[in-house]
C-alpha cells in the first residue's frame, strides 16, 4: 500500500483540502493516475463489463478499460459535467463510471452539485462503482472549491484517484487511490501481483514536504503563476480572434480547449502547428465515437508568460492558412 | 521505455557481465521483476494460453500468469534445472515458459548448458516464448558465470528480465526487460496503458553509479560478504545436523533450501519459527501442484554473520520439538 507515515500525512491533506472521506489504511500509493486506473479497473470490472466513460474523455483512461476487456459506453459531457440522464438512457445497469468531476478532461466543465447527487444516486441504485479521477483539482481559479464526489458519497461506492504529476512533476510517478474499506483486500491482491509495492524514498521525501507545509505553499504559488498564464492566454485568444472562437474550461486546471469551426480539422491544425514547434492536442482524439466538436487543447502550465501572445498569433495564422 | 542514457549504460553492462545480446532500444525500465513479468505476460500470452512454469517456482510469478488468464503447466525441476523432456510430455505446444536458469527459485539449481540448448530448441521448434527471470545471477560463488539464455538464443525468442532489488535494495523498485526487437512496439503499448513510464531520478542516479564503476565494486564487495554468510550458514547446518539434512542451491544467490524429513510440515515449522523471530519460508508454498518436498528456504543476505550459528541452533530445536 505504501509507507504508513506518508499515507497518514496524505490522508490528512485530502480530508482537509479535498473533503475526501478517508483513513490512512484506505490509501494505496501508486506510480500515478494511470496505474491507479489500471488497478481499479482490474479490481472493479470483468471482461465484458459495461462502463460509462465521459464523451469526450482522457484517451489513456479508455486504453486501460479496453485493456481490461470492458465495453465502453460513451456518455456525453456538457457544461454541467456528465449527462447522467443520457447515460441511463444509453445503458442503465452499467457496472461503473469513470468521471473527472473537478475539471472534466478535456472540456473543462466542473460537475454541478445537482449532477453529482444524480450520479451518486444512480450508482447506489444500480450498484455501480464510480472512479473519480481528480487529476488537477488543486488548480481552481475563481469558484469556491467543490468537495470531492467521494466525500459526498455515503455508500462507499466511489474510488478516488489523485496524482502529484500536475502539482509537482510527472516524472516523479507518484499517485494514490482512496479505496472503499471493504475493497482494500482485493486492491492489495491485484496490485501485489502487478508490481509488489511503490518505491520508498519519494514517499519519505513527500511526507516531509507536505508535513512541513512546503507542498501547500508550492500549490498556492503555482496557482498564481498558472492563473496568470491562463489570463494571458485567454486575453491573447480574445485579442487575436475577437471573441470569434469559443474557449472552454478556463476555471480550473492547466489547459483550456479552444473550439474551432467544424469545417477545420483539428488534427491537421495540430500537425501544421507541430512543424512550427507549437504543441497542441486535437480535441477530436478525445472522442471514443465520432467527434462532436473540433478543437484544440492548449496546455499553459509550462508556457512562459512572454511567449504566449506570440504563440497565439502564430496559431491564428495556422487556423487560416489561406491568409499566409 | 525509460531514460536513454540509463538504458545505454545498462545495455553495456548486460552485454559485458551477462552476455545478454541487447541494444539500448530493446531495454524497457520497469519497477522491478514483478512488473517485468506482468508486462511480458500481457504481451506474450492470451487468456487460456498454456505456459510452462517451474515446479516448484516463485509464487508471485504464478500470480501474474493466473492474473493474465494463463493455464499453468508445472514442469519439474531437478539438479540440472528445468526438465525439458517432462515439459514436452506434459504439454508440447505450450505458448511459453518462465524459467530462472541462473539460479532456480527456490531449489537453487543452475541450468546446464545441455538443458539450455534443449529448451531453446524446443521453443524455436514450437514457436514458444521464453521468459528468463535472472533475478540474482550477480551472486555466483564458485562456478564460472554461465551466460544468459538470452545470449545463447539465435531466434529472438527470449525475453530477459532483471532487477536491482537483490544487488541494491528492493524498495528502489527498478528492474528491466530486454525485449526481442520485433516485439518492442507491443511492449510499449501495453506498458504505456499500465503506468506510462518509469520515474526519472533513480534512473539518472543509477546511470551515474554504474558508469563510475561503483555498481561493479558494490557487487564484488557484497558477493564476498554474502559468500561468507553462506559459508557460515552451511557450516552451522552441517554442525547442528551432522550432515543429516540435505542443503540445496548453495552455489549462487542469497538463499539456500534445507530439505526436511517428509513427515515434518514445513508450514508448521515456519509458524513455530516465526514465534521466535526466525523468518523461514516453507518450500511447499512454492509448489503449484502437491508438494514433492518439504523444506525451508533460508535467506542469508540480511543475516549478520554472528547471528547465524545461534539461529541454526534454534532452528534445530524447532525441527525436533519432542526434544524440547
Amino acid at each position: 500500500m505504501g509507507s504508513l507515515s506518508f499515507r497518514k500525512t496524505l490522508a490528512g491533506y485530502l480530508r482537509t483540502v479535498r473533503a475526501v472521506n478517508c483513513e490512512p489504511e484506505q490509501l494505496m500509493i501508486v506510480s500515478g493516475s494511470q496505474q491507479a486506473l489500471e488497478v481499479s479497473a482490474r479490481v472493479l470490472f470483468d471482461p465484458g463489463s459495461r462502463v460509462w466513460i465521459e464523451e469526450p474523455s482522457y484517451r489513456l483512461a479508455r486504453h486501460v478499460l479496453l485493456g481490461a476487456g470492458c465495453r465502453l459506453v460513451p456518455v456525453p459531457v456538457d457544461q454541467e459535467g456528465l449527462n447522467i440522464s443520457a447515460g441511463i438512457k444509453a445503458f442503465h445497469r452499467a457496472r461503473g463510471a469513470i468521471v473527472s468531476p473537478s475539471h472534466q478532461f478535456p472540456l473543462g466543465s466542473i460537475m454541478t452539485i445537482a449532477r453529482r447527487h444524480q450520479l451518486l444516486e444512480w450508482a447506489d441504485h444500480v450498484g455501480s462503482w464510480i472512479i473519480e479521477d481528480d487529476y488537477d483539482s488543486e488548480y481552481r481559479y475563481r469558484a469556491m472549491p467543490v468537495p470531492s464526489l467521494q466525500g459526498m458519497d455515503s455508500h462507499a461506492g466511489v474510488v478516488y484517484i489523485g496524482t502529484f504529476s500536475k502539482t509537482l512533476f510527472p516524472s516523479l510517478r507518484v499517485g494514490y487511490i482512496v479505496i472503499p474499506k471493504d475493497l482494500i483486500d482485493r486492491f492489495v491482491a491485484i496490485r501485489h501481483a502487478m508490481d509488489l509495492f511503490p518505491s520508498q524514498l519519494y514517499q519519505d521525501v513527500l511526507a516531509e514536504f507536505i508535513e512541513a507545509g512546503h507542498y501547500a505553499r508550492h500549490v498556492r504559488r503555482t496557482k498564481l503563476l498558472y492563473q496568470e498564464r491562463r489570463d494571458i492566454l485567454v486575453d491573447s485568444i480574445n485579442k487575436e480572434f475577437g471573441g470569434g472562437l469559443e474557449i472552454l474550461g478556463t476555471e480550473a486546471g492547466l489547459h483550456l480547449t479552444l473550439k474551432v469551426p467544424q469545417q477545420e480539422s483539428d488534427h491537421e491544425i495540430a500537425l501544421r502547428a507541430a512543424k512550427q514547434r507549437l504543441w497542441l492536442y486535437p480535441l477530436s482524439s478525445s472522442y471514443f465515437g465520432s467527434p462532436q466538436l473540433q478543437g484544440l487543447i492548449l496546455g499553459f502550465g509550462n508556457a512562459p508568460e512572454k511567449d504566449i501572445p506570440g504563440a497565439v498569433e502564430r496559431l491564428k495564422r495556422l487556423l487560416s492558412p489561406s491568409r499566409l
